[in-house]
């Protein structure tokens, strides 16, 4: 036998050996062994961020340390569900209360807010609870397909999904820890000033005082100490909590869809120039199109969160935009406003820029294809290149408005024109 | 002979009896036989709402009864005609009484809304006789549909036509019962706060007294008797139903086509990784371009209806938002507004969504075509995808918007910014 | 020779003594020859109108009355430029005089809309004589389209060109007159009010002190009698024709267009089922390409014309609809603004449907494509599918707006909200 | 031999003289030669211009005199950053100040504009010193096209670059010139009027006193003498200098690119009715490509300068039309506004349609393949079709939105109905 055959021959054994391994590596994984705890998968990023919700009673999942996504499922009888019950409950009779006192002194656009942040709030544990019930016929997709990208012959991208994930939830976290300070920091310089200029019984001025104001529905009901502080801290907190996870969450669940959808054009590009059968192109189309059926199995389970978000946070912002001219009283008032302002704005633009990054990593590889020479060009790449400018790829609220650009554009000019008159 | 092509020629046997039998029966519905009453058609499923509108002079068909959809026609010379004749007599008297004392009291935004109604319920009595004058052309090839899509080789859908029909006819109808009833209990509050208040004759707090000042239009031409409150009360419900009818019949008529529609790409989707013969893909593309046709027509007739309706149910839309902020006298004011909001919002999304299941659902074969492997992909198999994604099928307000998710976003962000400001 | 090879000789020799019949016609009719009279072409149809406008110096072309359309030109000295040219001086002259008035009373939204209406008619002038001067480049094409469409294989459509445009013009003309009356009418009624109930001077109540403040601007420059007052109609006139002529003129050469794509799609239909060589294709699709460049000439050379128009006729309107909760003293000024403003609705919509006919009669061939059977279609027709679903075929406004349904819908959505607001 | 294959022999040979002139005329141009420099490039035409603006610290770019543009690069050590760092720190002081007094004084909606004003000049320097930085990486590869473009087999366009670039600059700067001298002379005429009417100081008319007032944020910090006087008209110069200098600059890259296209139009449109080989198609089809990947590169470094410049322009446009039935006091206040306005109409309609340009060059050779007759139309021809209508090429805001026609009439009509209402 030749030298040369025998390099081939060497090679091909090599070759085989790997794609055996793959194969193997692949099938464990699928069963849940310790080698899918290591891979980057959707689900290992979005873990611990699913921990720290159950502690607002946030998406009710049993077993969600188990390594094995099969066994993480909404149950009836399980202390998560328990968890959300309670935050009903007491969400519920907060809300409730609010509702009695706002109607008595007469709806208006300003009490009015109050009304709507505590019924989203409401909703958006509903419909939560409701993506909780769905959550094994999303994930187990969707894992599925991180365990066939996660390995050759995809490649992984520059930066891992963990690392992308833990950037965004730290980054976006702190500004809305921040705002939350600023929320009662401000509240308590309004009521100082209000005190100060309209009672003079100067007593009145300690934080305290505020609190016993701020959370005066809770008072109806407890009388005034420690815990009945701390549980109103606890429940505003909580529905502050669950506005900004649902943010989050949308930005998440975009960003672990546009990845691999950026890992399939990363596989296109490297066909590049190459004689590319028929078989391989077929292939990566099916592929294509098991992640657009992924990504509308998610469209479907999450589009009511979208809905309410988009809809709550564009409401909110016209709101905040309307008072830009109001003369505030403090610094802190200011500098409050203004924040709050800004980074809702920066989070509503995050939620749409990520989510139309699906739609712009689903396009990528188009790009490839035009540069597919003449003879290469057969009609599987035809019907791929039909196939990705014909479709619409991306999470939506409902189908009424589709989390993209041009949404956000006009969006935000409706809002601009509103905010200049 | 062997068996094996025994068992073929049996098989075969079979199957051209089959066939012949399908045919048969098709033929003895097509020409009306008792058969065709047992059919799921839209026809049969729309009859018992059609008795029903006749005793309101809407949609004046003569023979409804009849079994063959061929005798049900437009009739000059016959009772519905004779009852529509009525309607639209007394319902322009009681127009050209109101609008006379509109105009003298001095038109502003909120008695408009009231002549804005008659006239709009004087102008649907007009646009629905004149979809009964083509009743039978687009019946006809509609019913012809019908017995083609109820027989194999399409298989019928899960919810039969009839039973999707009841079930929102039943919903949609028994809301605007209670809503019609809350504006006369509404009414009745306020005007016994009126009298209350501004008068001291407690004598005239009946409920008698109240209906006097409501169909105050009517006891300029006629004494006050129970009589004369009956046609008060009869004329006042005439309008309210034609009102709701419209947009329940705009739903029913959206309904009965997407559900052809699906099963359309039910038998596309049943024919997924087979190798399916040039013949087959031109009969299916050939059934495609019959329904949408059928579409076409039905959009002609049915789209001055789609428009006065939209454009109506926007207008009274916002004319409600505007008074929002409103403080209203008594708790039942604020159900009847609150609950007429939302039911009126309800059903104009209702209209919208259902009218955008017939495009969504002409699209769904699409998903089947992608997943046409390689070898089995011909030029009709394009064509018919090129014609799925070309064209727009579904219902119309003449053509300046269509029945989508998106017009109802659009209009919703109109109303939307429309309220926030 | 045989009977049938003797019938197939006499029928091929009918055939071709046919088509040079039909060549020799055409060959006489270019070089404008008295059957070219008699062809219903579109200048042919135009021409009584031209010559109604020249008396108002609109449309100042040479020759007007020659058969040939080669002899009819812009001539800057010819006495249909010269007309123009007084109306530019005296248009110009009333302008500057009432600006001047307005601007030393002040500027307010209610005189504003009297400043527009002069400047908007200058405009126009303007407008239309730039498109007189480029009158030959557009007609040459058009006329020798227009007589290729006119013989077979193209057929007539049912109704000619020229009764078409007639109605169009006999329809919107008297309209046009009757408002134009009322505007007398409304006017004299007010001062009327006004003298009756600010003045007790009764003896100015005649027509003729109305129409000395009318006028009050030609008055400054002339003694008040009866070549004034009549100078003071006509220059008035002159303004209320050429707003009406130029959205009249758009309307025309709507029809005009439309008319030839029907007949291309007539042409296309009567192919149906048959087999269809590609050379016949390729010439169709030539034609297609004709007609499409014939529409982009037309439309780079009214484009301004509509341009102003629309966003005129959008102006007005929207003035008006602000006016609609005014109360008004007369009847007659409630008939007049009622009617001024629906008649100002009519014919902006009727500008905007006619305009989207070109896109929609451009599109109708596709219908016939679609039902080409698997074994006739070759990549000439997949070409011309294509040419028909990618291209935009129609007027439009600087090609910042096109006249479609959809741009009719997007500016009176606009509108509509404007005006429940 | 014979005389015909010598001639032909001859024209061969000199044919491939010709063409390797023009290989070795490249490769001297693309290492920086001398004949670079006569090349009609992007570069040459727009470096005059770059020379001005680095007077007012803008593109600080180094060796911007020499004639590779290879060594023109942004350096953090040079004169020019060092002339930006001055103006972004006197610019810097100048909005502090101005903030401090608005904000003492109460922010509304008149002083908020000259806040915005500031602070979108401090954006602007920052971001064109962002485009400096990405220079090299955007002008090689245009340069490198343009060297391409500017030799046989494209032809130069009517019209060189530099003329054109020449005749917008002088245009719009002549323009922009007018409009600087009259905002000093209309602030003058307003301080006149205003001193006469509240104070009888009439020794304070003089136009030392109103540039006291108009330049009080810098005598906050130096003496009133010639030297503040002249520092403050060049300070206020250099903040409308960039504001003008980012408009032009973008028509200016829209201009060039758009040039590029056009000539790749006009070689497909040399190539009508010849038989083309596949391989100058797919030649063309990469040239095209290479056109898409330059825009898209240069979309990526400009689209914040193109979004930051779009929104104050619109911004400022509706602040200006809301004052537009503001009685002003003096003629020269009336010729300032309106001139600055439709000064700024105009620039801003630049902006959009120059930028439309692009696109609408991008797709002209589809003209010319729709009359590719029928046996040279191939799959090459095909995929050029698709390529140029499923792709958009221009420049946008972040793609947010384009500049196109479109976008420009979206915004015109909501600034139209805000001006109307």
């Amino acid at each position: 036998m030749s030298m040369a055959s025998d390099s081939i021959l060497r090679h091909l054994k090599e070759r085989r050996q790997k794609h055996r391994a793959v194969l193997a590596m692949r099938w464990r994984c699928a069963r849940g062994g310790i080698e899918f705890e290591e891979l980057d998968t959707f689900y290992r990023a979005l873990r611990p961020y699913l921990h720290l919700a159950q502690f607002f009673g946030i998406m009710p999942l049993a077993n969600i340390r188990s390594r094995d996504p099969q066994d993480v499922k909404f149950k009836v009888k399980s202390i998560s569900t328990f968890f959300t019950g309670i935050f009903l409950l007491l969400g519920g009779i907060k809300t409730l209360i609010i509702c009695n006192i706002v109607l008595n002194s007469g709806l208006n656009a300003k009490n009015m807010i109050c009304i709507v942040f505590l019924f989203v709030g409401i909703t958006n544990w509903l419909n939560i609870t409701g993506f909780a019930r769905s959550w094994p016929q999303i994930m187990m997709p969707w894992s599925s397909l991180d365990i066939l990208m996660l390995f050759s012959p995809y490649k992984p991208c520059k930066r891992s999904l963990r690392f992308q994930i833990n950037g965004i939830v730290i980054f976006v976290g702190s500004l809305a820890v921040v705002d939350h300070v600023l929320y009662y920091a401000s509240g308590y310089c309004s009521y100082r000033w209000h005190i100060w200029n309209c009672h003079s019984n100067e007593t009145r001025l300690a934080f305290g005082y505020y609190l016993e104001k701020e959370f005066s529905d809770i008072f109806v009901l407890m009388p005034y100490n420690l815990f009945s502080l701390c549980y109103g801290f606890w429940l505003n907190g909580a529905f502050t909590f669950i506005w900004n996870f649902i943010d989050i969450f949308i930005v998440l669940v975009s960003i672990g869809l546009a990845q691999r959808f950026q890992q399939l054009a990363k596989r296109v590009l490297a066909l590049k120039g190459r004689l590319v059968p028929d078989a391989l192109w077929y292939e990566i189309r099916r592929d294509h199109i098991r992640l657009c059926e992924l990504t509308a199995l998610v469209d479907a389970s999450i589009s009511n969160i979208v809905f309410v978000s988009c809809a709550n946070n564009v409401y909110v912002i016209c709101n905040q935009a309307l008072a830009i001219f109001t003369k505030l009283r403090h610094p802190v008032n200011y500098v409050y406003f203004w924040y709050s302002l800004l980074f809702l704005i920066t989070r509503t633009s995050l939620v749409f820029l990520t989510g139309s990054r699906i739609h712009d990593a689903s396009m990528l590889p188009l790009k490839s294809l035009y540069l597919v020479p003449t003879g290469y060009w057969t009609q599987e790449v035809q019907r791929f290149a039909n196939q990705l400018t014909s479709e619409f790829v991306g999470l939506s609220g409902y189908r009424l408005f589709y989390l993209t650009r041009r949404s956000l554009f006009g969006a935000s000019t409706k809002e601009y024109f509103f905010i200049i008159v």
